[in-house]
């Protein structure tokens, strides 16, 4: 069996996260829909580089998939951007070893989330950007953010139905937090986040800027490992999963 | 009576331009629907710095009003933007002298258009550029773009309905050419555009990317006067009118 890798890029609006469900548009559903039109067989997505939640975008989300069938890579891309909805689109396909897995292979993920920090919404951003008309503190936001970088366990930032099911540990490497003009940017990468992390991490240091939280309060929360302690959730619309790393 | 200025911002999709139509959704016809209501009377807007066509966005429109109500210009602000559609957004109001016009007194004019250059098209760019996914010859582009530059009759470049109606001498003052990995982008700045001119220019200069056009041949297409030499009318969606200058 060939054993395909995709790259995809979506804007996750209107999608009920990339897992397949039931009855919901999902990132999934809609490539295994293509998949199916183009190969006339049925094809399972083996792994993805991680599940994206609802509404969250992607421009560089990796998948694989097994085929016998002898298509050029180029076709499959070609193929299967024909069949899929304007929302989703693979910008690479490639042949990889049968060794190859999308999530367990990854080593690291790339997320940014933007924010609009305007008075004014921003239509040319709306689809992409969290409006935040509230000025923020950058300094002190920037200095709570260190307190995120480095192996923890981040159970403060997990989604409270998540909580305690498998470990929580994880590497934050980066988190920079970057302002040009009115546009807010929070980069973090890492070995890989639990749900809802990013979006948490990101509202809690929101909440820094705003004042309401003290900066060095945030290593605190950190250790508490209590959902309760740590900052509200941003929306899904401002994150966008950037880049994955693949290595031994 | 007041002077208002207003520096707008939209999404241009699904209007049919900024000039006010009967039947059809326009950026003006949703502003004075706004002013209505914020206001209480019917107020028209005096002069636009220039009418953007069907699909063309703005990143920094540039209106006038006058009015006598004593309203504060962060209320009109916040007024505008509760009774606009979420594709247009005010950015900035300020009261000017009696003399402003928006439209007489703009100096220069900054207009941009984005090119997705690659095999699949891109989701998260797909409402602002336009996507082609041929192979083209940058250096020629720039060679052939410096002929444009300057104060030049740009009937060749004018749409047809509109050729001959009104003088056709502009001046171009800049017009870049910039490769970002799979974008290019075109920004151009002149002291006013005919119709259709940006479009047309943009799509002369890439049938001279696709080897088409010769890159000499375009200070000759500019002499002769004729629409019918130049090249095709690129897509609204990748415009922008980016920016506007004023002064005496």
């Amino acid at each position: 069996m060939r054993n395909i890798k995709l790259i995809l890029e979506y804007d996750g609006t209107g999608f009920f996260g990339f897992q397949k469900q039931p009855r919901q548009p999902t990132i999934q559903g809609e490539l295994e829909k293509a998949l199916f039109r183009l190969f006339r067989q049925n094809i399972k997505i083996k792994s993805a580089s991680g599940r994206t939640d609802s509404g969250v975008h992607a421009a560089c989300q990796v998948v694989h998939f097994l085929t016998d069938a002898p298509m050029a890579c180029r076709q499959i891309q070609t193929g299967l951007n024909h069949f899929l909805p304007a929302s989703i689109s693979v910008m690479s396909v490639t042949e990889e070893s049968e060794k190859f897995h999308a999530r367990y292979q990854a080593k690291k993920k790339i997320y940014t989330y933007s924010v609009w920090n305007h008075l004014s919404r921003s239509p040319l951003r709306d689809a992409f950007f969290y409006h935040l008309p509230i000025s923020l503190d950058l300094k002190k936001m920037k200095k709570a953010a260190r307190g995120l970088i480095g192996k923890h366990d981040f159970r403060s930032f997990q989604a409270n139905s998540q909580a305690g099911k498998k470990s929580s540990v994880r590497t934050v490497y980066r988190l920079d937090i970057k302002k040009r003009g009115d546009v807010i940017e929070f980069e973090v990468e890492g070995n890989g986040f639990l749900h809802h992390m990013v979006r948490n991490m990101v509202g809690t240091l929101i909440e820094v800027g705003m004042g309401r939280i003290e900066a060095r309060e945030v290593s605190r929360i950190l250790r508490a490992k209590d959902r309760r302690k740590a900052g509200y959730t941003v929306p899904a619309k401002g994150l966008l999963l950037k880049d994955v790393t693949y290595g031994e």
